[in-house]
């Protein structure tokens, strides 16, 4: 294998695309030429379409920098210079940076910390939301990548709708967006951030945010950081079609051939169900080899597994990954605070074929490293 | 043509990369793998390398985003809480939107607007230095893409390190880094900003500043934004050679490529006969058609160059423009407030028959608009 190319990632991002969707980065396009202000225009419509919205309610707003700048820039602009107060809740890594960038900006705030390996519920949130503060913001996350759990955001959403009425409902669906289906206008939801190299299979350099227009109009002012201010984003784009600074050119040619793929190959629905058939070999085979997932058995996410380190005194987490790596199969560390962990993602340009020859890389580095399968307890 | 491919764009970025910097793009690498790591740490080497400084005295620190990002990364990152003054130097549209970086934060600042076509020289900011306000940040920028005048960065750093002991100098060297000689220790630069597609010829999806070291870890704590925070970005890189968020890692291949040619093509001497030879045909071709220059015949930046709008009743910029693109040329338009120009971008992967073949091309519009040539005055 040439080192150098054709790893397969089972990451959270930046993962696999396919080569079609990289070549679509071989032309080199002015940010103001009409080509590319028309690729910008199908990028925001078909994001849309994939949310389930229409232009009436909702826009997209797409953003340069990575997927957390896009988050920021919805904590700063949903904010007013006064009043604001937000919510988080919490079960992992992301919702706790959420935490950090209030911190950062002096934003007032409260955070719920639920634990990482249960899902956020509508009833456990419920007293949050009625204990007499009024918040300005209420954000959570749909997949908590650091663990893979699954918030329940339609419900909690509702349940925002009902008793923070002046609250804007945000959720970080970075990992989920376009794979895990979510009902936007029934779940209350007023802004939702994802990235270009997530489920629909781009390649970083920029995220986006589908906002409810009503809401984010009455934005203007809120920011303290003119690079993501959504809001001049968004009037800028609407009445240019153009970027306010250069945007990710190449990036964006990409992530329009990635939508054309995405919707050969059955939208949201192909997606969600070869993502689901990855974590099913990859569930079935790795419990055969004995190795323990993080999360109980109800836990039905099909984003990304994590998983316990095995205890044998032989097993190494780096060696382990060194080794599947030069096996061109790279895996992702773990990220919850309570427990040893790895991760194996299901997202990206993989497919049933790719999760079998990494359950039998993994086999061999096992091997290698002298630990008997299936593993004890 | 083929309308989808190979324009040649005369602008100041996105631009013209070649074929090898664009194909390095084919391969997905994961964010945390040796490979990667290893092409972060080289990109950043290099960049040092380039501005012609030490790891002991400067530290590159890339950053996700545009540009802009990364300018108002360092307005945020060198401003402390409490006793920021920033004065800024401007005579243009890059210098102004810095203003508004310190009105969206409420950074206090010194607006100095000088006029545009002007280069900015130590005599003229020296009373500005020493009226007795201490800043903690002066800010200027090197060539002014906005109209193409290059100020007199070095000269200007000489003074602020003079009276303004205390100030950290930051020069925008967006345009102009690589191409453009700067001194940085001599000029008493302690931060510089430029992007992945300007001089060196990559794609955009990051900027990077280069930082004294001793200044930038006296800003622990600054900045508002956790999105923009240099110095957990540095520390980051430093601990991990990782970024703290998604990286653009196509991006990141594509200008690691670029580099290698901008080595192999002679460095800051080669990239700055190229461009300079583009500007002397554009510059003889132009004036040969009755083009006037924005700039008077002192300027002698080869960047990007300005002109007057003819003033033949059958010009139309908008026209122009467009069957100039329809020709597969790119120009750019104008962006000073004082006169209608457009610009020309002499930077980018040009060389002088490209530059013949845009002259030509000129000709044959002008000829199809029915304006005659030489233009009148
Ligand atoms: C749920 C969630 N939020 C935010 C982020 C941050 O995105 P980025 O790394 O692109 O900044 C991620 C990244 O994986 C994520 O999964
Ligand atoms: C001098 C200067 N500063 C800042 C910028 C902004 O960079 P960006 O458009 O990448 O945000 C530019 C862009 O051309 C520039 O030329």
């Amino acid at each position: 294998m040439d080192k150098n190319k054709g790893k397969k990632l089972f990451t959270p991002g930046p993962l696999c695309c396919s080569s079609s969707v990289k070549e679509a980065m071989l032309v080199d396009l002015g940010s103001r030429d009409i080509l590319f202000i028309d690729c910008v225009k199908q990028i925001r419509e078909t994001l849309l379409d994939i949310a389930g919205v229409t232009s009436n309610d909702y826009a997209c707003v797409p953003l340069q920098g990575s997927g957390t700048y896009s988050v920021e820039a919805i904590l700063q602009t949903t904010s007013p210079r006064i009043g604001t107060k937000i919510l988080i809740l919490a079960n992992g890594a992301y919702g706790k940076r959420m935490e950090k960038m209030c911190q950062y900006a002096n934003l007032e705030y409260n955070i719920k910390c639920f634990p990482e390996t249960q899902k956020i519920t509508a009833d456990t949130v419920n007293p949050l939301l009625s204990a007499g503060v009024q918040y300005s913001t209420v954000a959570i996350v749909h997949c908590e990548t650091s663990s893979g759990v699954i918030n329940q955001v339609e419900e909690v959403g509702k349940l925002v709708k009902q008793l923070q009425s002046g609250a804007a409902y945000f959720v970080d669906a970075m990992s989920s967006f376009g794979a895990i289906p979510l009902d936007l206008m029934a779940g209350g939801v007023d802004y939702l951030v994802s990235s270009a190299n997530k489920c629909l299979e781009g390649v970083p350099g920029f995220a986006y945010a589908i906002c409810r227009k009503n809401h984010l109009i009455s934005c203007k002012g809120n920011c303290r950081v003119l690079s993501l201010d959504l809001v001049e984003q968004y009037l800028n784009l609407e009445a240019t079609g153009q970027f306010r600074f250069t945007p990710p050119t190449h990036t964006m040619l990409a992530f329009k051939q990635a939508l054309k793929e995405y919707e050969n190959q059955g939208g949201l629905q192909g997606r969600a169900q070869r993502y689901k058939n990855n974590r099913s070999i990859l569930k079935k085979g790795m419990a055969k080899l004995g190795f323990q997932e993080l999360l109980d058995n109800e836990h039905d996410g099909y984003i990304i597994t994590s998983y316990f380190m095995p205890k044998h005194p032989n097993f190494n987490f780096k060696q382990f990954y060194t080794k599947l790596a030069d096996k061109g199969q790279v895996i992702y560390p773990g990220k919850v605070t309570d427990a040893e962990c790895f991760r194996v993602g299901n997202i990206g340009h993989l497919f049933p074929e790719d999760m079998n020859t990494l359950l039998n890389c993994i086999v061999e580095v096992l091997e290698e490293m002298d630990v008997p399968m299936p593993l004890q307890k």
